[in-house]
């Protein structure tokens, strides 16, 4: 049971162990949805992500003897981070099995907490089947990523430091990924304001908890697609689903495009790195129907790999006009490529790239690919430099491309 | 004059328009360079820099007949933003001359927070030679970026919050670009702690007040070449000059490179976005000569265009081996290709960009180029790939990009 009295107890062992993040208020998110914002920035929480309260928490009930057997859980992400550091502070033996398609660098971060990384399956499903056997047959303790109640506990008490950052609290959004963060905010929340709204957030391509609420029960969603790794859960805990079920007011659910939008942004207004599963609870800020209110976004995570950053940034620029590609036929002639050159200067459109290709056609009128990659200022400035090429006579044809990698 | 009594004054105008951003400490930096690091984020600061102290404590120093007069600024970048929204908060109407090359985004904050924007010329120096003559026709009141003491005066209260969460600090890390930040920061420190060092950290491509200091006065770097844009000023202020002499320690200086592996330690580690000027003092900390000491990093800013951040981290994973390119000559028949993919499979090594180009020479033992870019786990793994192949019979030449926009 989570009861006031634990997640007191959780609040206390945490103390001195995690950071207690601060709200950040957001001028700009604030002003675009009409309500007051607020970030309760879990980014910059120890490990980079709130898995680490859970972790710590559960790790602080074992007995000396579940200790002793030595702690085995299974992740490829935030929750591997968490245990080992939390298992490294408590002076215990972590093993986490991650999947051997597991970046290097989270498996580097992980062993640098001091946990063994045991690499076994290709998905986080053959990781986690192997943990558990790995545990009953070693004996060891396995720590559940989110369906354990005391797990949830301890992600719960970021509901404390809302209320003491802002006790006037209106709404608070929380991704949903198996149930055990929203689970443990949602309970606390309400325990301490029954009048507060909790408002779960998913990926549309992901949406297990949304699917289950309705169905009454846990149901599995697969296959699933989403950007969001952090909460790409086929079955949500049936452990935790009650409080779920009793606690969220309601679920929103967020696209992928809508998240490299909420990346740039935060980004660029708030300076931050926030990771695609946290990012949901910036996206669903357009979704509210309500105006006003103190709203909390949980940012639950920023780990990100550098390479999706910069394949996200690539995304993002691409989907503002930011940059785009497109190509022209010119007619094989000298001259040519200096009109286009003139057109592009007169627009003040950025060549970012130029491929020039005599080989398309045997028709010298249209005998020449140009293929331009421009930088402009947005979708208007775009918009006029494509137009500027129509009016001056060619026949322009925008690439649609995935990043500057096309 | 700077006096204490100044800096008090300038907090106590300050107190409620800033926000105090509060020292972060870093583990990670910490380990790496044997201090106790601590990260002060003026990113994270109203207008993203820290320049809205010194602009907002100017105006609220002028006269009202010299406010009615109207403010006018020259910058391309955090001044401009800091000089508008002061101003606005303030009540008093202001123009902010911008080269005509300023990103329209910085164009669009800037009006934004409710500044005339006019575009000239084509540098900064051009754009500050336009504003002055302005204010002079005009008679409008002209608000320096650096040298002026009042606004150094207010940059430097950043001081006072730094003792205030860390009264034992023994070392400040501040960059330099025109000497505002740092003469304030250091005549204030000093002021509060005699003993504590306070060392100014410049780009080495335009290290003019390291220059300046040898000479003992003022002398002009030209030309200057820094990614660190928000600090490549050629002559630093000589009003400001006096206080940088007396109370600065010591000038380090640091190169590109180090800027660039400084931007994907800060994302990955600490999940804030820097720009390259607040990067200097990150980049400082592997050139300090001390151990076990209380070491703050000011970070002077977060305002880096998107575009500019995706070039720097596919300059950061070409750096550290995650990213590379090669070519490979093979002989024109069937089958080659798959010997090659065989290979990288193995190695684990995944292929982002792939080029199969026949036409490079006459020979058909040599007849194909394959140009490839692979992503590697760093240096050790792009090593271990690039030896298999040549194991294999294969010459492989790494061709060394800018980025993947080549």
């Amino acid at each position: 049971m989570m009861t006031l009295d634990s997640f007191r107890s959780a609040r206390n062992v945490l103390a001195g162990v995690i950071l207690e993040t601060n709200l950040i208020h957001s001028p700009a998110f604030s002003s675009a949805c009409g309500n007051n914002v607020y970030l309760k920035p879990e980014n910059m929480q120890v490990t980079g992500a709130y898995k680490i309260r859970g972790a710590y928490y559960k790790i602080s009930t074992l007995s000396d003897a579940e200790k002793q057997r030595g702690l085995i859980t299974a992740s490829a992400g935030n929750h591997a981070q968490g245990v080992a550091y939390a298992a490294q502070r408590a002076g215990v033996r972590a093993t986490v099995v991650m999947p051997t398609t597991t970046p290097m660098l989270k498996v580097n971060n992980t062993q640098g907490y001091g946990a063994e990384v045991i690499l076994h399956g290709s998905t986080f499903d053959d990781a986690a089947a192997h943990a558990t056997a790995l545990a009953e047959e070693k004996g060891m303790t396995y720590i559940a990523p989110f369906n354990d109640l005391t797990v949830a506990t301890g992600q719960g008490t970021i509901a404390y430091e809302i209320f003491r950052n802002l006790p006037d609290v209106d709404v608070i959004l929380v991704p949903i990924g198996g149930g055990g963060l929203a689970a443990g905010v949602s309970t606390l929340a309400k325990q301490l304001n029954p009048h507060v709204k909790v408002i779960g957030v998913e990926p549309s391509g992901a949406a297990s908890m949304k699917a289950s609420l309705a169905a009454g029960h846990v149901v599995t969603v697969d296959p699933i697609s989403t950007i969001a790794d952090g909460v790409a859960v086929k079955t949500p805990g049936d452990l935790v689903f009650p409080y779920v079920r009793d606690n969220i007011d309601d679920i929103l659910t967020i696209d992928d495009d809508e998240l490299v939008d909420a990346f740039l942004d935060m980004a660029e207004t708030h300076k931050m790195i926030v990771e695609n599963a946290g990012l949901l609870t910036i996206a669903a800020l357009a979704h509210l129907d309500c105006k006003d209110q103190n709203v909390v976004s949980i940012l639950s995570g920023g780990n990100m790999d550098v390479i999706t950053m910069s394949s996200l940034i690539q995304h993002g620029l691409l989907h503002r006009g930011r940059i785009f590609t497109f190509t022209v036929l010119l007619p094989d002639r000298p001259g040519e490529l200096l009109r286009i050159a003139e057109i592009l200067a007169k627009e003040n459109g950025n060549i970012i790239k130029l491929e020039h290709n005599q080989f398309v056609n045997i028709n010298r009128q249209s005998g020449v690919e140009l293929t331009v990659t421009l930088e402009a200022f947005g979708l208007v400035h775009k918009r006029a430099i494509l137009e500027a090429l129509g009016k001056a006579g060619y026949r322009v044809h925008e690439v649609q491309t995935a990043g500057f990698y096309s």
